[in-house]
């Protein structure tokens, strides 16, 4: 179904193209025009793809959030030999922080997207539902370790989640705003107290 | 001088009535114009107060900043005995996180500030001034609590700034974004969390 694949490959690259856009101009002066002039192609061929702003906008925070969660995966799978590792969780940290160019461009198109989230509903719900998901994918992560004996802190595996998504968010924004402190090493650092401290008794 | 004092409290009342028009319709959508409407006066009459909605923004992220941090100090002055107590942190740790409607309101100005300022260099040297301003009252306040024998943690005053920081900044969006998890018992659980553990050996 050649048409299918067609129209998925398009819709990615408005996606990406919006990705772009939203990292140059911010979200409220990305506009159905500037991300058609992005792609090359009219207004009314976007309207094929996408109904409207506020669509554009749910789809690309998704896709962002699907490009984390896959390229962590794929790297958990090939570089880490026992799923009880600790590295499990440092390489899902690092995927997840604004560490280079490409996870530099999520962060902004997420925190870009927070203020439009607070204030739309729709959009808000859908936010609320990729962040339980993480959520989620994290206390799993944190039982399967703290049942190999690996992570041995009091804290339980929620509380541990709550944290890994409150690293995740508050270096997303402040990397951002404060590129010149909250540098890479310095992220590192925070992640590598993390990873020392939920190991150690008590 | 009753001049000038009108003059700082008719800046102080536009202030506060950008901070709500901000809540309500979002930074994007916040302009002289809908200020001016919201203070009752005409925009000619404001333009005597700011030069543009850029000062407006500005004025109002170290309006709220400052509201606080006297509202901090003030509490921590009137119902701590002794300055090396862990009351300090407790009082500093919740007064500025989204726990009422005052507080959501001043969280909800951050927030909405922040895609902003990462894409507008003025805006962000004020905010990154306030965030170095902010996480050096943190260090010195973790720094003597160590040396009065509270806080006996292995991280550094340093390590324990970046994380008062963290948690302040990562639960002002969540508890926007997902009030219904990010509740008020929630984020609490979260600042006893850390206060418990600073205050364990190792």
């Amino acid at each position: 179904m050649p048409k299918i694949v067609d129209h998925e490959v398009r819709r990615q690259e408005i996606i990406h193209a919006t990705m772009r856009v939203i990292q140059r101009v911010g979200v409220e002066k990305t506009t159905v025009r500037t991300i058609a002039k992005e792609t090359g192609y009219s207004a009314g061929v976007l309207a094929h793809y996408f109904k409207n702003k506020e669509e554009i906008l749910a789809m690309t925070h998704l896709a962002a959030f699907r490009q984390v969660q896959i390229r962590t995966n794929e790297i958990i799978d090939s570089a880490v030999e026992s799923e009880e590792s600790i590295e499990v969780i440092r390489i899902a940290l690092y995927e997840a922080l604004p560490l280079d160019e490409l996870r530099i461009l999520e962060a902004h198109v997420d925190v870009s997207f927070w203020p439009q989230a607070i204030l739309t509903p729709s959009l808000r719900e859908i936010r609320t539902k990729s962040y339980l998901q993480r959520h989620e994918e994290w206390r799993q992560r944190f039982k399967k370790l703290r049942e190999a004996g690996v992570i041995r802190c009091k804290e339980t595996d929620v509380d541990l989640a709550d944290e890994a998504r409150m690293i995740i968010d508050s270096l997303s924004v402040q990397a951002l705003l404060h590129p010149k402190h909250i540098t890479p090493d310095k992220q590192k650092h925070i992640a590598e107290n993390f990873l020392s401290r939920i190991q150690r008794d008590g």
